[in-house]
Order: structure tokens, then C-alpha cells, then sequence
């Protein structure tokens, strides 16, 4: 159903308010997180994330996985990945008839790490979200998982 | 009222589940942004951000004024604005009696191309947020408004 002009116009400024608001938010929280995390365990937000996808392979991922999943450029998670290695939280491990790739896994010390901070960073977003009721939380998170609508990628 | 501590837990990890897809949506619809910014207006989403916090204010920002909004650096608002000058979109006009300061501000055509550039971004956010009703767009919107609740900096 097509609504009329006049409430297309109201909708899509509403639409349009609810993007900024987003956009604020998100960057608010996530500098409030880049904040702790460097305050608490000295730590960079590239950093954790890059572990954060790695806790979840426990057999580890091929670089280019690793940059495909994390939608940043393979030099970039280069750089982060060698000083992850420099501090033992990482590790590079050689693929089998595969000479140009490697495979990228959490060292033990490297889970326990993120098993620390991880459960700091639950902590901070659960504080920084105060104002999210349980029932905000699963509606908000519900209709999420449907957006965006079209990023302008073709779908098959 | 303190939730139970089970209860407690839960929520946390439901206000981690929409943190985590807030981040994800907001990334995708921003990615997407800038691709058609791109595509369409040959144009960067930084360059965007720096026109749309002057087009606020008709009299032109100081230099760290739009630095603060925008939340970057001087040096990387310094760098967009030298090309955006070069483009003729912004002015740099001097301050009377302040020798080190000048403000900055849209030239007329600058004010064109970002009201042409302001319709089409309102209009591709609007089909990216398709999912979103009027009722929840106005919801969440309210909800945003708040949030967050505590970035660790101390409020007066």
C-alpha cells in the first residue's frame, strides 16, 4: 500500500531522524568502548575486534576470511595481526598444500585475554544501554535483524 | 528495582545482542551511503559531514567549532576543507580582531550542490530503512534520544 505524498514526506524525516540519532549513538557508545578499553587493558578497539572474530573460529581463520568477516582492508588486518603475534595473543599456523595462506587462531593466552575483556565489555555496553528496558532490547534487536532494507547489492 | 541476578545476565547479554546489531546496521547503511555519494555525486561521506554541519549554521563555523561537532580531528577537517574551498563550495572569511581564527562557511553554490546532495541522501535512507513503520521509527527515535546513559564522562 502506497501512503500519500504528505505522509511520505513525514515518514521518510522520520526515517532520516531515526538514522542521525543511530549514527550518534553508535559512535558515542563506541568511543565510550575505544575509552575503557584502552583505560582498562590498555587496549585498541581494531584490536579486539580482530580477537573477537577469531574467539568464535577456534580453528582459526585465513587472513582474507578474517577481513571479509571484520569489512576492513587486508593491510589493515595485517598490521593488527602481526602486533596481536608480537604479544603472544595470536598465532600463524601454515595450511597444508596452500604455501601462500595461512591460517590465523587465538593462543591460550590470547582466549584467556579476551575472555577478560570480553566480560568487561558486556559490563560497559550493559551500562551504556541503562535506558533499554528487556523488552526495548528484543523488539529494537528484531527489527535490526531485518535492516537495512537495500544496501543496493543485488541479492540472489 | 535490582533485577535477579539471572535475570540481570540475560539482560545484559540481550542489551549486548542489540549493541553488536546496532554496530552492524549502522556500518552497512553508512557503507552504503557512501558508495552512492559516490557513485551519484563523485563526492566523499566526510566531505558530506562537513557541508551538512555548515549548512546548520548560515553564518559559518570557526574551525574548532566544526571540529568539535564533527567529532574529528583539526587536522582532518583542516584537509577537507582546504578541498572543498578549492571546489568553491566554502568560504573562509576572517575574523575581525582575531588574526589566527577565520570562519568558515557554504558559498552560495555550496549551499546548491548540498541541497541537491541533502534531497538524495534523505531519499536513500529512506529505502534503507524500509522496515521501519512510522511507530517505530518515532519508538526507537524517542528511545535513541536517550542514550546513552553513560559514557564515563562526568556530567554537570
Amino acid at each position: 500500500m502506497t501512503a500519500p505524498l504528505a505522509e511520505q514526506g513525514t515518514l521518510s524525516k522520520e526515517r532520516l531522524r531515526l538514522w542521525l540519532r543511530m549514527l550518534r549513538v553508535t559512535r558515542q557508545v563506541e568511543a565510550a568502548l575505544r575509552e575503557k578499553l584502552r583505560v582498562e587493558f590498555d587496549f585498541t578497539l581494531p584490536r579486539f575486534d580482530v580477537m573477537a572474530a577469531l574467539y568464535r573460529d577456534c580453528d582459526g581463520l585465513k587472513m582474507n576470511e578474517l577481513s571479509k568477516r571484520l569489512r576492513v582492508s587486508n593491510g589493515n588486518v595485517t598490521g593488527i595481526v602481526d602486533r596481536l603475534a608480537d604479544d603472544g595473543l595470536v598465532e600463524r599456523i601454515a595450511i597444508e598444500g596452500d604455501r601462500r595462506a595461512t591460517l590465523v587462531r587465538l593462543t591460550p593466552d590470547g582466549r584467556d585475554a579476551f575472555t577478560t575483556m570480553a566480560v568487561a565489555h558486556e559490563r560497559w555496553v550493559d551500562a551504556l544501554l541503562d535506558g533499554v528496558s528487556p523488552e526495548d532490547a528484543h523488539h529494537i534487536g528484531e527489527l535490526l535483524h531485518r535492516l537495512p532494507a537495500d544496501t543496493g547489492v543485488q541479492r540472489s
